[in-house]
């Protein structure tokens, strides 16, 4: 098996691209990774999307973007794993070069949301959950969220105060990236202010609808050390129940333990080693339970590391450091891909106001539906 | 780079399931596939679909499948390449072993089309189509290849009845085959009185909508020879525009002519050296067009090989040998994987009454779209 690693990135801003179709999205950033790779061929394309068939009435997204972006007659598929889309194409490509199957490969993640009316839109995402167990009596993604974080707040005695610091944190990260959604800092009370959305889940507990995508380059380490911008130290993929209510605990996401367990083996490191985390604040629950999971806090502590401040840049482990899906956006297939090029920024010295002082290990966590399936990337500076 | 070998196949069969649901017919495939490796416990499963979230309601066949088959935890996720899902995700386990990441790893093709609307169907069909280019024009899938179908006629002077071999073909086969939907022969009398569907393609041309699971089982030669089915040979993917106006020569099938190349290359053999071609046979004309593009016919003279009895069990080079798209059936998703267990059935001498004599090397071609994505699969005899 041979090391892969990254040797370009690209991204298009997250917003509302109402002139912007899917190919367009994903043709920039595509064009965008090859040119910051310096590589005018690729072998493969693997496209990581969720529901461009539900919304734009478009499947068979890897041979249309493949040829949109000039690329006609390579290797091509779409990848999905609902909102952990984006690193599952990134997982596919990993493999592609790891087996020596091909050199150079693109991994893209690109989702349009927007276009649509809102109510569509929340149909789509409902399939991330379970049809015939959840979602058929009724509930949204986000009502299925606000569940969890009800229960978090009831059995561990939390305040709905106690995550305003993830929100605080993600808006102060996301003023700093010109590719963020929103480039407003929030502050405290704001946060308590906002409109409920699904009591106790509020506007600033939820990341946005939004467009966007983002690519990155593989390829082998042997041939191309020298044009590394960082390693692949580990790829990890776990699933678990889809349906909340057939889980162990609902407020342990096994998966995430799983996965990350795998990812921290695979790189041969610790929690503690990590110097960043992408962590995947769809919701602000989703954090909390994620960084206990993940090995960062003890069961039910998640919230204090907010509370804390321990995530903020300069603190013990910042997270959603070019603002998270909370404020730089979450397309949701493309937010993985997201998530590993902001990884790549950091290793690289280029996150700007945002930089973690000397990043040399940084971790990339995208979930798809309430913790059912969970992929990690641990990269390391070259 | 480790060598492939399957080690078990399984099958649902092909027909209209009112009474099972998706993750049912992906269970009753994965389940007798594992039971034929003989093994309790994978490291992954990858799920070829393409129409789910639009008839279902349901994206997220990952995690739900690995989840409902007893294989929580594992690595799961969707591959879709419009109707080439299947041999997609196929290619996906190949590269999870061939990269030493995976020991042993499922590809299950599952696809629900019955249970909905026709006009839902045909809609969700045309989603492989380009929709800004071709389906916004009003133009459904089956418009697309009589378009082809038509411009083939006229181009080589051929009649609609030059294609009726194909059809005879796939239906004597598929009436031997128990796993098949249609088990009654067809004559050519009966090709010709079909109702017509999209003018040149009548019913007898074309595949049915339909419901059915098919898994393999995928392991690395160096720990698993003594338990392989079959040798993963070649495994070669290959795309084209979507959209069917932008190629140079609509019937020249430029991602089936890249696509064998690279297969007859990777298995170091030559289209003479094949036994058995399990072809894309959607539509008549797509046999057709696959059989001159991969190298078996000229240009132009594909249906001659019909019309001369060269595709039949016995001839020249048998294809469709268990009743193809046409006879077997085409749960778009799953029919990638149907191909490889019925060319593993063969090279295992158990493909019954349409036993191909002697074979020891067979090739499954999934297309997806037109032409646009095209997966050849190779496999050799143990």
């Amino acid at each position: 098996m041979r090391d892969v690693v990254i040797i370009g990135i690209g991204q298009t801003p997250v917003g509302e691209h109402w002139e912007k179709s899917l190919r367009h999205l994903a043709y920039g950033a595509i064009r965008a990774a090859m040119l910051d790779a310096g590589i005018e061929v690729v072998d493969a394309l693997y496209v990581g999307n969720m529901l461009s068939g539900q919304l734009a009435g478009q499947e068979h997204l890897g041979a249309l973007i493949a040829d949109f972006a000039g690329l006609r007659g390579i290797e091509a598929m779409k990848v999905e794993a609902a909102c952990g889309s984006g690193a599952a194409a990134l997982r596919v490509g990993t493999m592609a070069v790891a087996s020596g199957m091909h050199e150079v490969v693109l991994a893209c993640g690109v989702e349009k949301m927007t276009d649509t009316s809102g109510d569509v839109t929340t149909s789509a995402l409902a399939t991330a959950a379970d049809q015939e167990y959840e979602v058929s009596q009724g509930i949204s993604f986000v009502g299925l969220n606000a569940l969890l974080m009800r229960r978090y707040m009831y059995e561990y005695g939390v305040s709905h105060k106690a995550f305003a610091g993830f929100t605080v944190n993600a808006h102060r990260n996301g003023a700093n990236n010109p590719n963020a959604m929103f480039q407003n800092p929030v502050s405290e009370s704001s946060y308590l202010r906002a409109g409920m959305i699904c009591d106790p889940i509020n506007l600033m507990d939820s990341s946005p609808v939004c467009d966007g995508a983002a690519c990155v380059v593989l390829a082998p380490a042997d041939r191309f050390r020298g044009r590394a911008k960082a390693l692949v130290l580990a790829s990890a993929v776990a699933t678990d129940s889809v349906a909340i209510h057939d889980r162990r605990d609902p407020l342990s996401l096994d998966a995430v333990a799983i996965s990350s367990q795998k990812a921290y083996a695979e790189a041969r490191v610790m929690p503690g080693d990590i110097h960043l985390f992408e962590v995947h604040d769809a919701f602000s629950i989703m954090s909390a339970l994620s960084l206990e999971a993940a090995g960062f806090a003890a069961r039910g502590t998640g919230v204090r590391m907010a509370e804390e401040g321990e995530i903020a840049i300069g603190g013990r482990l910042p997270i959603s450091t070019m603002g998270g899906l909370k404020a730089r956006g979450h397309p949701v297939g493309a937010t993985g891909v997201y998530q590993v090029v902001e990884v790549v920024q950091q290793l690289t010295g280029s996150a700007g106001a945002n930089q973690v002082k000397g990043a040399t290990l940084g971790m990339a966590q995208n979930i798809g539906g309430s913790g059912a399936t969970v992929i990690t990337h641990i990269l390391g500076a070259v």
